[in-house]
């Protein structure tokens, strides 16, 4: 079996190297727009080839959709249009959109909506890592809305990818991403942002900066292509949980103003019970 | 040599680990106000023996104190009034209000202001780490005011936590570490309150949590009591990069609701700019 993989940057290219490792595919191909991008695949071995989007529908019985978000709307009717049996799977991080968009089409079965949740603050395909997916969430939003024969393809490769299965619906999904994703790389540029400021008045700055700082601000290097389209889809759930965030660091705020410790012990001890979901 | 730990936790702890491997020391004193610290710590092994804090002094050349900033502020004079050749270095994270509370004591020169710039969101003995400190940065404030040997004595220590050194003043170690070390606890108790609030009505929430989120929320597990004395102490610094902070978030908001994607696009780029500070 041939697979395909459209965008081979950190999920695609993530995803290729580890599906070459179970050695039950004769071709990995990919597609990608940047002509840097597909060098630098060859050069990582990242792909077996590139080829024409439309040569890679016809080659493959899969098709992976690992570009940015904005990109995956575009493709995957164009796809889908093409499509006779193979399956097209998209590894993008919101889907009430993408399912919109694809929800009368005659070949909607062929279609499995996937997201991976895992990535790192690194993009394009040098940032692609075989384990990065190992023992980490694959989430399916509406799922039962797949060809039985297509979605039990697109599980096998996740199994391949040694992860294990979740499912949403597209609006859990999504306002569920905002909270646990979307906002933590938000307050990473927000912090980035802070502190590169103040860098112009205060140019030594950076030389107290330890690891938390660093753990928080890491996801600052994301890449904007990605992210943008990402806020751009999410907008209403996006806004909300930015919304909410920013009245409880303006809580934090008011009770060091008003110098009513009791009060802001009594908060930090309260997120503190954050210990109880992460180790 | 006798060296005494007062306050034998994360960082007193980690200390009295990495001095012990050594060899340097005749005894390790521990003194602390907990005695489920002192039991834990003395089970651990992170100290020979606890004393009173008086007997500490009587029997130590070094006294050093890591204790919670407020206690700093309250124990250092107290110190000083018993000190006749010993070196007093606390490890405080806030500078302004301890050297102005002993600012005229006689014994002034005696005293050493130090900051490791290390840590974890762990607290208690059992959170101490032997390579705690290793190639951190400790930030000496005001070190021209200790006399010659005391601060030599305290730099050994440093040494003996494999630790470099860098200078500064108070004004600006209490800045630069609301900017690079205390917003950063802000951010993530606000993280963790904005998603515990969501999950009273989205139980699943913390389901697709990834380790993005677990690295910008992981300090929302730091300790009430260590964390309310320092923004108390560091008041005026804090507030004024939260409110900055907000601003910078209220800005990416403001972009995102006006569907102004190429202003988000710009902001988030300008915040990569940090890949320049963090590898």
């Amino acid at each position: 079996m041939n697979i395909a993989i459209v965008g081979v940057g950190l999920i695609g290219g993530s995803i290729a190297l580890r599906l070459r490792e179970t050695e039950q595919y004769n071709k990995i191909i990919g597609v990608d727009k940047s002509e840097a991008n597909r060098k630098k695949a060859l050069q990582l071995k990242l792909v077996d080839e590139f080829v024409t989007l439309e040569e890679a529908i016809d080659q493959c019985k899969v098709v992976i959709l690992a570009t940015p978000v904005d990109a995956i709307v575009q493709l995957a009717p164009y796809i889908l249009d093409r499509v006779t049996d193979q399956v097209l799977i998209d590894m993008g991080s919101t889907k009430i959109n993408i399912l919109e968009q694809i929800a009368d089409h005659p070949k909607r079965g062929r279609y499995v909506a996937a997201h991976p949740m895992a990535g790192t603050e690194y993009s394009g395909p040098e940032a692609a890592l075989p384990d990065l997916f190992k023992d980490k969430n694959m989430v399916y939003v509406e799922a039962f809305k797949s060809d039985e024969d297509a979605f039990d393809l697109a599980d096998t490769i996740t199994e391949q990818l040694e992860m294990k299965s979740l499912f949403m619906n597209a609006e859990e999904h999504d306002m569920h991403t905002a909270y646990v994703s979307h906002i933590s790389h938000l307050t990473s540029f927000a912090l980035a942002l802070t502190v590169l400021e103040k860098e112009k008045s205060q140019g030594r700055i950076f030389e107290l900066a330890g690891s938390g700082f660093e753990s928080t601000v890491r996801l600052a290097k994301s890449s904007p292509d990605m992210w943008t389209p990402i806020f751009k889809q999410n907008r209403i759930n996006v806004l909300e949980v930015l919304e909410e965030h920013i009245k409880q660091l303006q809580k934090l705020h008011d009770k060091i103003e008003a110098e009513d410790y009791e009060g802001l012990h009594k908060l930090i001890k309260k997120s503190n019970k954050i210990k109880r979901i992460i180790k």
